[in-house]
């Protein structure tokens, strides 16, 4: 068993995002497994193998990975951003914990600019002071959850940042979580919302809780809440380091 | 005016992890303001000087850019990891707040692999689930408050990254965040301490809670703590994506 198998994170789109470490693990690779649109990001050679799934099939993605580096293939599953928040790494170790013959199969983890970080920088500094990062689908959790978090998070006066905000097949609930931060943070609290950050696409909005509305957000949006002392200067939102 | 500032991340120290456009801000700048060690990893050439400054003087230093920028040079300043995360881009923005004549001037911030991000995936997937991130020192807030967002994160159940866990000044102060931290997550709580990660000196250690002491800790430590179903596999650590 001489396979190898990286899980590795793109980036938020912007190829001058990407680390070296990251470019180098594809140059040797031999597959490399992922969503469609992140795989399309990888330029094809000859000894290169391309497998792209389709998404919410994590966990045989995970598992096609494992078996390949198993049967002797250097392997790259890549992730947009990190591989670590909300991406491919967990459900790469969920998959091997059910797969006790490959305990000792070579794996690294190689991080990359997660979106809320390359959103945060475009607007400024929000997350400059303690922060949660939150992710709003329920697919893998119960809705109830969730809005524990926010009002916890609201709380502790936590910058938070949201991750999946919103999707067609459940549109309501980003409405709701609106709901739910205006009662705990009020209506003049600022809420940033960064679309495909990085890409041609990108469009930073930032607006109050007040002015903010569901159809801001998308499947493509990291959505960024401040603290109680988040405030604009010039065309920048930044949360100061101090708090009373 | 027409100057520019950057500021930018150059990760936890590994250079295969300074993403390219990091390094084309380098080498396009004219001036490069930091804490020293962080300094001490830019390449000297000609046309470039380098302003090394102690830690501890974020304000002066960012002031001190801003100046080299408004008078019409090429600044970049340098923070280890991501420089919106506890590091120079707030400190940029709140002096920028104190000087309005500035406030046209061209900032961007580029961002970074964070050290909670890069101690993550030598672990495995620790923060692959809700997680926070806190500064656990009290230069800027009280302690306090430190506290209770420990108290409120373990409520939530979040996974939590510790930035700045323990200092020579402050020796007591990370003794007691374990208690509190013991109270809350029980004793079989997994708890990674990462050193120096990605540089020769990484050392990565993973006990529980109970195990935990907090000499385990110095100020080149970032602390992760897993959420109440963060478990080992084989030799790694990950927190599942899923949660009842």
């Amino acid at each position: 068993m001489t396979g190898s198998l990286v899980v590795a994170g793109l980036g938020p789109g912007d190829q001058a995002l990407v680390t070296p470490e990251v470019t180098a693990a594809l140059a040797a690779a031999t597959d490399v497994v992922g969503y469609i649109p992140y795989v399309a990001r990888v330029a094809p050679r000859g000894g290169l193998t391309l497998h792209a799934s389709d998404n919410r099939v994590e966990l045989q993605r995970a598992n096609e990975a494992l078996e390949l580096a198993a049967a002797g293939r250097h392997v790259v599953i890549v992730s947009s951003g990190d591989p670590g928040v909300f991406a491919m790494a967990s459900a790469v170790f969920e998959a091997l914990e059910k797969s006790p013959a490959l305990h000792n199969l070579d794996i690294r983890v190689l991080p990359g600019i997660t979106a809320m970080l390359a959103a945060a920088a475009r607007a400024g500094a929000p997350l400059g002071h303690d922060f949660c990062a939150i992710n709003l689908s329920d697919n893998l959790k119960p809705w109830a959850l969730v809005e524990r978090r926010l009002r916890l998070a609201a709380e502790a006066d936590f910058a938070m940042a949201f991750y999946n905000p919103r999707s067609a097949a459940r549109p309501h609930q980003f409405a709701r979580a609106l709901e739910i931060l205006r009662e705990a943070c009020g209506p003049d609290r600022l809420i940033i919302f960064a679309r495909a950050v990085t890409t041609p696409e990108e469009r930073i909005e930032t607006v109050t809780l007040a002015e903010a509305r569901p159809e801001m957000a998308d499947m493509r949006t990291v959505v960024l809440v401040g603290n109680s002392s988040t405030r604009r200067v010039g065309r920048y939102i930044y949360t100061p380091r101090h708090a009373d």
